[in-house]
C-alpha cells in the first residue's frame, strides 16, 4: 500500500483535512487525533474509553469502523479537489482479533483515486501491553461531490 | 425478511441480550435504546446528538455501523445457546443517503443461523421532518463463541 | 426488496437488457437465460455443470457471484437512461449454503436507484431434489456510465 | 502483504492445493493456472476468452471475482492440517478498472490465518498491451472444515 506515487491536485490538501476533522463530532467523541495526512494516506489515534466498548470491555466493532472510515475518507480526500467534498458509499471491515489494547492506529490509504469514484484501504492496530497487532481491515468506496451545498470537504 | 420462522434455543435470550446490551459502553454513548428484542430480530433506536457526526452535521457512517452493528449482532445472539459469546467476523454497511433526522431507527435479523457461523443484515432508517428514510443497508457475518473465557453473552 | 414501486426511464428498458445480456460471452459460459425483466428487477436462471464447480462438486462461489452480478447489474440498468452504460463498482457476497442443485435461480433487485449510483440486492437460490433453498446474498454497487465510448448498455 | 512468515502445517501442501485445483471444473472452464503455491500466498493466471466477457467485452467482473476467490481460497488452504477442507463464507470485490487485457494475474495472501477463520486479501491484475495494471481488490472470509464427508481439501 505505497501512496507516495499520489501528486495532491490542491496544495492545502492537509489544512483542509484538518478543518474537516475538527467538524466532525463522532471525531471527538471517540478522543481520536489526526497523526499523519500525506497525500493519498491519512493515520489517526485514540486511547481505549469505556464509551466506546462492546459487551467484553474490547473496542466496539462500529467505533473500530468509525476510526478507520475517517482515515479512509480523508486519505481520498487529500487527493481531491479544494473544493469538492467526499461522502462514503460503503465499507467492509474484517474483524482479525479482538480489539484489546491501551492504544489504537488507523491508517487509510488511497488504493485507485478517480474523478467520482476513489477506492481506499485501512488497517487498524491494537497496541496492547506494548506490543502492536493487526486488528481490522477496512475497504472503503468514497464519491467525490461536487457543487452541491453542504456537502463540501 | 421474515424472522418469525426461527425458533429461539435458549428461552431466556431476551433478557440475555438486555443484559450484554447494558454491558456496551458503545450504546451508551451513541444514546442506543433496544426497542425489539424478537427470535432472530431486534430493533434499536437513538437520537441525533452532535458527538456522533461528520462534517457535514449527518450521523457519521461508522456510527450508523456500530448501531446496526449492535442490532444485527444481537439478532444473531436471540438463536444462540444461552451460554455462547457472539463476535462480529466481518460487516459490509451501504450509504444509501445522507443520515440526516431527529432519530434513527437500526434493524437486524438473521437471514441465517448456523451453529458457528450467522449471517445477518439490517437496515438503518431516520426520520426526518416526520418521514422516515432508509439510509443504510449493511450485512453482518457472526460467529458463535462458546467455551472461551471472557468471551460470553 | 420490493421493486415495484420504481418508474423506469426508458420504455424499452427490456429489450436494451436483453441485447446486452446476449453480448455477456460469461452468460453463455455458464448456461444463463433470462426470466423475468421489471423495472429495479431481473431473474436468471442456469443449471448446473460441471465446468462450472469448485472441487466438492457444488457451483464455484465466483460463478454464483457471476450470475447474481449480472441479475443485479441489469435489474439497475431496467431504471437508467437509454443511452447509459451501468459498470459494477463492486459487490460483496455471502454464502449461506453449499450451492448445490440441479437448477439455480438469481434474483437481483434495486434497493436505491440514484443518477450516478444504484445500490442492489441479490439472492441466490438451489433447486435441490424438488427443494428451492436460498444459497446466497450478493449486495452490488453499480455506477451509470454515459458519454464514454465503448462502455455503452 | 507479506505472507512469508506463515508456517505450513502440513508439508505436503502445493501437491495438496494442485489436487484439489484440478478438481475445480470452474478453474477449467476459464483456463486457469497455478503460477504461485507458497505458505499463504497462490497465483493463478489466466488468459482473455470471449465466454468470460462481459457486454463491452471486458472480463466480467464475476469470472474476475472467480479466479481471484480461488487463488485466495488456496491460500488459506496451504496453511491449513492436511485433512482440512475449506469453505468460502463470503468475499467482497472492488473493480477498480475495466478488466481489458490479453492476460491476466490474480494473487491471493493470507492476511490472518486461524483455526477456524481465515481473512485473506487478493489483487487481480490485467496484462493489456504490455503493462500490467491492478483491476481488482478482493478480501474473502474462509473457513476451516474438518470432519464432514465430501468437503475435503
Amino acid at each position: 500500500m505505497d501512496a507516495s506515487r499520489f501528486e495532491p491536485q490542491d496544495p492545502a490538501f492537509a489544512e483542509r483535512v484538518r478543518a474537516s476533522f475538527a467538524r466532525q463530532g463522532a471525531m471527538g467523541t471517540i478522543g481520536a487525533a489526526l497523526c499523519e495526512i500525506a497525500p493519498g494516506r491519512v493515520t489517526i489515534e485514540l486511547p481505549w474509553q469505556q464509551g466506546l466498548t462492546q459487551q467484553h470491555g474490547f473496542l466496539h466493532a462500529g467505533m473500530v469502523a468509525t476510526a478507520l472510515d475517517s482515515a479512509c475518507g480523508y486519505a481520498a480526500s487529500t487527493l481531491m479537489p479544494a473544493e469538492a467534498g467526499v461522502l462514503t458509499i460503503e465499507f467492509k471491515i474484517n474483524l482479525l482479533a479482538p480489539a484489546q489494547g491501551q492504544r489504537f492506529r488507523m491508517e487509510g490509504v488511497v488504493v485507485k483515486p478517480g474523478r467520482t469514484i476513489t477506492v481506499t484501504e485501512g488497517r487498524a492496530y491494537a497496541l496492547h501491553e506494548g506490543r502492536e497487532k493487526l486488528i481490522a481491515t477496512l475497504g472503503a468506496t468514497l464519491m467525490t461531490i461536487t457543487g452541491r451545498e453542504g456537502i463540501q470537504h
